[in-house]
């Protein structure tokens, strides 16, 4: 896929993946991005997390985004901070950008294991040499576990277009779980609106995807803009959303063993917050997650799941529909479940929930939990 | 196992379980009962346990518990509320018991299924038949997805006794994961100090068990006294929690699918909450138990499951220890890797924490994450 105007990427194996598969992206603007950033609330941080957020704390632009995949960089002491601040240097010099922090880092893979810098400072150099306007081998290098690329567009009325990319957190495969969303426009828009825009976006989409419920040390979503086409704020803000949900739904479906993706529709929450938890709750829970896959129209686990986010729900009052059948309201309904059970023999199941509360929404994403899940797991050893 | 003096019990099959295994327990005391009580967080509760939140508001002592398995009586509507009164009412007027009140009722299993009336009617007049000074017909009643009964007693120096009795929360049994903690002993002791130290047992024992992070609706851990033999406060207190953390150690062994118990030890902490986030992080963390499963010396899971549980600790000295083997000291520690998952082939794997960060400790009981989990539940439908 084409990137937006403005933007230049690529992908290349720089030999940190012991599969030897691409393992190393870079992003550049032609002139500098306006940016913005979410990291994970994990206190246990990577170098990188912890560098860009410091980066954000400030108004300055960015010029660059570079990314390997294979190895976090995380828990590896002073030296992992100093071999993270050496990984951006070495992408400003061979860019000739002269102040490395203008260049953003993201590390996702294995934790505790140094970074290989003599295979950066080899890599990078080769990745600047294969820089063009298409974003597809800079999609393929930043994947871990994940089976497929991730990659969504969007376009404006103007023509603007918003491009994203994204890796996921795989269930089972030992140390990497990194989540990164990287969208890329060439909207003009200003750091003040981006910075204020992003971080609800993030808690809608990004936010709402759980896989296995462990948060990494390495999780990022960045947008970064090259002011090229006008854009009106309020399409551009839906425009990131659409995209930034797109790549969320994708994650969730490709969770490593997962045959389903389980969406989770909340209405009648009392804030946004109440909305947001209980369907979190909902699609993350182990029980949910089970019955999902064997095709059992179990609303009881919901109603659980429901009860134990702590979210305010008028208990009287509570309804729960699964493939569009409601199973309960207040009270258990009678149902057809041999024939709902059938229906949920399919790769998309969703629940929908009304907490009766309020008037705010909310969605998540997750998957269903598969012996495949435990069997690659149960294989593995160090 | 006798139970102490002043109480008789009995377990019978009533019906209630498809299986025809035994399903309805009874507990009596010969004379008024002290006693405390605690109770699942989730929102959405069942009736019995309501009911016993709101009897113990009162300073009343009570005469009996009946517990019935192979159905939760919850989220049955107003029906569920009255077929728990008459549950409770069924069994005071089999024992001559003239206040139902002072009877306590305790339901776990399918939600959402009417609790069989008839079935209670006939059940409990055979338990009432069936009383007698052992314990274990009871511990067998209460069962759902167990492997095995759990049984266990201290004796104080003065001859009193704490008999107490659990089942665990299977994993994967559709509907099924309640955690049951019933504690009997003859020692004398007030309502007043009962109450107040049962809660700082269970936050540390029942409340440190995790098996799949789903809390059910039908939680509970009570513990009653008959009065009969002297006792030290602070040794009973100490046999309870000993006898209750016997349990909990039993049910995370006995998680549906487990191959290995893992005993999480927390040092260091800020708090007792910190201490006890910690460990309880560590041991229900999805990617440490598959960790643990593959026999898999993976620190950075554990040192990640630490960040993500929001607790003070200085990260440049967090220590991290497997099987006794320091692993992590604020940075990686050179150990053998191969030796140390061999080590970690064993029913009982032990991880060892200090947050660096204060004076408190605290310990939680987890399990492996095993392909039998989801090969059980996969093979499930309603």
């Amino acid at each position: 896929m084409k990137l937006p105007q403005g933007f230049r990427a690529a992908g290349v194996r720089a030999g940190i993946k012991p599969s030897g598969n691409p393992d190393l992206g870079l992003v550049v603007g032609n002139d500098p991005l306006v940016w913005a950033l979410t990291t994970t609330q994990n206190l246990v941080r990577a170098p990188c997390v912890t560098r860009n957020r410091a980066r954000a704390t400030t108004d300055q632009p960015v010029r660059a985004l570079v990314v390997n995949a294979g190895n976090a960089n995380c828990a590896n002491g002073d030296e992992g901070i100093w071999d993270n601040e050496d990984f951006a240097a070495t992408a400003a010099r061979a860019l000739g950008i002269g102040r490395p922090h203008e260049v953003l880092t993201a590390s996702t893979g294995v934790i505790g294991h140094k970074l290989p810098m003599d295979r950066v400072r080899t890599g990078v150099p080769l990745a600047v040499a294969e820089l063009g306007d298409d974003v597809d081998a800079f999609a393929h290098a930043i994947l871990t576990t994940d089976l497929v690329p991730k990659v969504t567009e969007a376009k404006l009325a103007s023509g603007a277009r918003v491009v994203g990319v994204a890796k996921g957190s795989g269930m089972i495969h030992p140390n990497m779980a990194t989540m990164f969303g990287f969208l890329f426009t060439d909207a003009i828009v200003s750091q003040r609106e981006l910075r204020a825009a992003w971080p609800g976006i993030v808690r809608r989409t990004f936010n709402q995807v759980t896989v296995d419920g462990d948060t990494s040390t390495n999780d990022m979503a960045i947008v970064l803009a090259s002011g090229r086409r006008a854009a009106h704020l309020e399409e551009l803000t839906n425009a990131l959303a659409w995209v930034a949900a797109e790549l969320a739904r994708a994650i969730a479906r490709d969770g490593e063993g997962a045959t389903t993706l389980i969406t989770v529709d909340v209405r009648g929450g009392r804030d946004e917050h109440d909305a947001l938890a209980a369907a979190r709750a909902v699609a993350g829970s182990s029980l949910v997650k089970s019955a999902v896959h064997g095709h059992d129209p179990n609303w009881g686990r919901i109603l659980s799941a429901i009860g134990q986010a702590g979210v305010v729900a008028d208990l009287s009052a509570i309804e729960i529909a699964l493939q569009g059948t409601p199973v309960y309201r207040g009270q258990p309904l009678a149902f057809d479940a041999s024939a709902l059970s059938q229906s949920m023999r399919t790769p998309d199941v969703r629940i929908e929930i009304d907490l009766a509360a309020g008037p705010h929404d909310a969605r998540a994403w997750g998957c269903d939990l598969t012996a495949d899940y435990v069997k690659i797991n149960a294989l593995y050893t160090t």
